[in-house]
């Protein structure tokens, strides 16, 4: 039996311009040790902003988000204008605010935010073919934009979970440990680090996605 | 009994001019799946350069080891120059090339490198008091070159085993899944990302690299 082929989207490299590291990481090593294998891709677009992760404050320049995910893919790193759906089984976003700056406006629009074209594209052609999509930490809130109707969790954040309901989706709180799998649109998401967290739990939280995501291939 | 405490040394965020970010994430993963506990350092110094990741060439543009290196850690990592021995109970030094080109010149000046002055005293007080020191990759060559005649392995890559040799140490042919443990000096290196490897692979030797300095010190 072939490998499963999961497309991994990032949004940069660092929690707080970027994806989120540890959740990318775990992603890609979980979809590795339930028997799956990955490919990664990015937006070719500048980053919102450069914050410095050592005082938190923006950097007066510029970087690019495919450039910038190519450290966590090591190079292997494609363009997500060349995603194809009928290429892969699934699709999984890690989280970091590179989810909701440089994939989409969720950071700054709330439920009026914006969704980049190729990012709207992936999710809405994974989801003509009933293919799984995953999403982690604040990731999911730009799934919740795409597929109004949808029902995600983001974990327990209020102003998070009030504006995916004015987007007309649905939010669920959960802690870490948890995945809600909505079975109409199957998506799959978990809080990850929109909790406090430590390693231990976004490697659990991430492999549960995967797991959920598993099993909806191997039914 | 209090957990034991690793103070892990990153060297930027991005295997061609930094801490390979996989090295560093598993590393401080096995930690705490071995119940131990993380600081994370990094020299507050320019890099060498800067790589662009989907090219391989040089940007023009600086970047400081340890504002990048805060990317991996989340914010969470000091300047190494307030590393204390006494304050912990074993360092390690995961991979990339930020090992070679930031923390030491390895990559260019091979068994005739120089080592970032804060890095050689970290690891020369560490020994003093015989505490466990691990490294990741490409790290061991550094360790093998402020202690002179310390048995490491890379690997088998013979131009960097040829040059710890002439570094005045020594170097042991290994494969994933094997540990090379100097026991006069307490040292435990692992090959990873020199050889061709996945995710697993460095799941697998960062966790055998912490398993025995975690053996050690619960002796």
């Amino acid at each position: 039996m072939e490998k499963k082929k999961f497309a991994v989207v990032l949004s940069g490299c660092g929690v707080y311009d970027g994806a989120e590291i540890h959740e990318s990481t775990m992603t890609m090593l979980s979809i590795l040790e339930q028997g799956g294998q990955y490919q990664c891709f990015a937006p070719d677009i500048p980053q919102y902003h450069v914050i410095n992760h050592l005082n938190g404050e923006v950097m007066d320049e510029s970087r690019n988000v495919l450039v910038e995910s190519a450290r966590i893919a090591r190079g292997d790193i494609k363009p997500l204008k060349e995603f194809k759906a009928e290429d892969y089984d699934a699709l999984i976003f890690p989280g970091g605010f590179g989810a909701a700056k440089n994939l989409s406006t969720v950071a700054f629009d709330g439920a009026d935010a914006k969704v980049n074209p190729d990012v709207e594209r992936v999710i809405k052609d994974m989801l003509n073919l009933h293919k799984p999509i995953g999403a982690l930490c604040i990731a999911p809130a730009v799934v919740a934009k795409v597929i109004q109707g949808v029902e995600v969790t983001i974990g327990n954040d209020p102003d998070t979970a009030d504006a995916i309901k004015k987007m007309g989706s649905k939010h669920v709180v959960t802690t870490h440990g948890q995945v809600v799998h909505d079975h109409k649109y199957n998506v799959f998401t978990t809080p990850c680090y929109m909790l406090d967290a430590t390693l231990l739990d976004i490697k659990g939280d991430a492999g549960l996605v995967v797991k959920g995501m598993m099993e909806e291939l191997n039914k």
